[in-house]
């Protein structure tokens, strides 16, 4: 079971942010903003590339899981940016689809 | 009607990359990657933030077109990186809701 898998199964421990039915949210153990914040689908999605069109409410709620840690973070008014690392050639190291949600500092462009 | 309206309405010039009922995508003018697509609502969100319980269907279509013009494009193998900028903070420059798929080189991490 891949670590993802694990910690929204509670089989690993994680600072958690939002536990619903089909969507979970967590710190990232190796923040790169004040606040940095991991989404994911509890089904496991090896990365975007991975996702069906059967995925595509999953994919709205995932979405709308970002959108709302960020709010219940304080992160609206300062802004926040949104990544989803899409293959390990784009820094993606876990392979399970995840959303970080990053805020509390400034942001350079480009995105890395 | 801000920029992106006018070119999902064809009132303003864009290349094109994908035309659909509810989703379009075209390259951005300031590309940050030898692939910088941008995929948009045609309704006017003016941010992430801005989706509502409602607009859930419809960030599943737009992740879904920016999977399928990551992989139109040829960026799977290489890797892509998924940005959404909400809010000036976050380097958000057009304010109705739009995704950065970027490809085709290499990516540093934090994401800006």
């Amino acid at each position: 079971m891949c670590i993802f898998c694990k910690i929204a199964n509670h089989q690993m421990p994680a600072r958690w942010v939002l536990e619903e039915e089909d969507v979970v949210a967590f710190h990232d153990i190796h923040p790169q903003a004040p606040t940095h914040i991991l989404v994911i689908p509890r089904k496991h999605l090896t990365s975007l590339a991975h996702a069906e069109q059967q995925d595509e409410a999953l994919l709205g709620k995932l979405m709308l899981a970002a959108r709302r840690v960020a709010k219940e973070a304080g992160l609206v008014e300062g802004g926040y940016r949104v990544v989803i690392n899409t293959g390990a050639g784009a820094g993606q190291s876990v392979f399970h689809l995840h959303i970080h949600v990053l805020g509390g500092r400034s942001w350079g462009w480009p995105p890395g």
